[in-house]
């Protein structure tokens, strides 16, 4: 089920599972990494920017990561970048129920590591209404099936 | 000591406490939300890109951010952003103690919100050899002290 660089095409789309998110994690992920009133409480919540109790976007990110760990994209190697550009275009809410899908978008040749293809590719997280709530959009280390000599 | 959108300038830079981490958190964050071998277990990650256990990316930023929130920048409002440029620049391994400094790169009015400024800044995540782990360049909504009438 692996698959490298060889294996993926620009337009190629994977999923994930779904994830139920609930106002305990939320506020157990904030206590730990994020805690501002907005991701702790609801009644804080309310007369906040977000008008309602929200997860941290730290916390959607690390359930996203979590959905494509788990999920059909399975670079062989792992899932390794070193960064990209993440948006948050909505709040998470209690009861949301996520997935991530992954289009790649670009695929190029390593100058530096001939091993090693570069694999752009968007994860784009909705919650149940599909509206995307987070996209991350990273550039990829996989390694070649059949590496140059 | 709370922040308004009026008191700061480009250039100031605020800084925050320091946070070790060790193996234990670095498996039990990775088993939470980044299952991959090279961020659970020393010998699997030997074999692997990073040639040694290494944090998740989330977990640097994640654990970022809560320095961020006990710092010296405290928006008013608290830190709030739509997302932005995240870079991984060196892996976090057990034993690193990491500090944040944020600096303030540019400072606009919003055009759609009239009581809100947008303040760019970028978070620099450093180990204790002062190396850059992660940087992450986010435009943060601000609210003004005195809002135009």
């Amino acid at each position: 089920m692996t698959q490298y660089f060889e294996d993926f095409a620009v337009g190629q789309v994977f999923g994930t599972a779904r994830k139920r998110v609930d106002a305990a994690e939320i506020k157990s992920f904030a206590a730990d990494y994020d805690p501002q009133p907005f991701h702790l409480d609801e009644e804080a919540a309310r007369g906040s920017f977000f008008k309602g109790l929200a997860a941290s976007g730290w916390h959607t990110a690390a359930l996203s990561m979590r959905l494509l760990v788990d999920g059909e994209f399975k670079p062989a190697g792992g899932i390794l970048g070193g960064g990209g550009e993440l948006l948050w275009t909505l709040p998470v809410r209690p009861g949301d129920e996520l997935h991530v899908e992954s289009e790649i978008l670009e695929l190029r040749a390593s100058q530096s590591r001939p091993h090693l293809g570069i694999v752009k590719v968007r994860n784009t997280t909705f919650n149940q209404r599909n509206e995307a709530v987070q996209s991350f959009t990273a550039s990829l280390l996989v390694p070649l099936r059949a590496p140059p000599r």
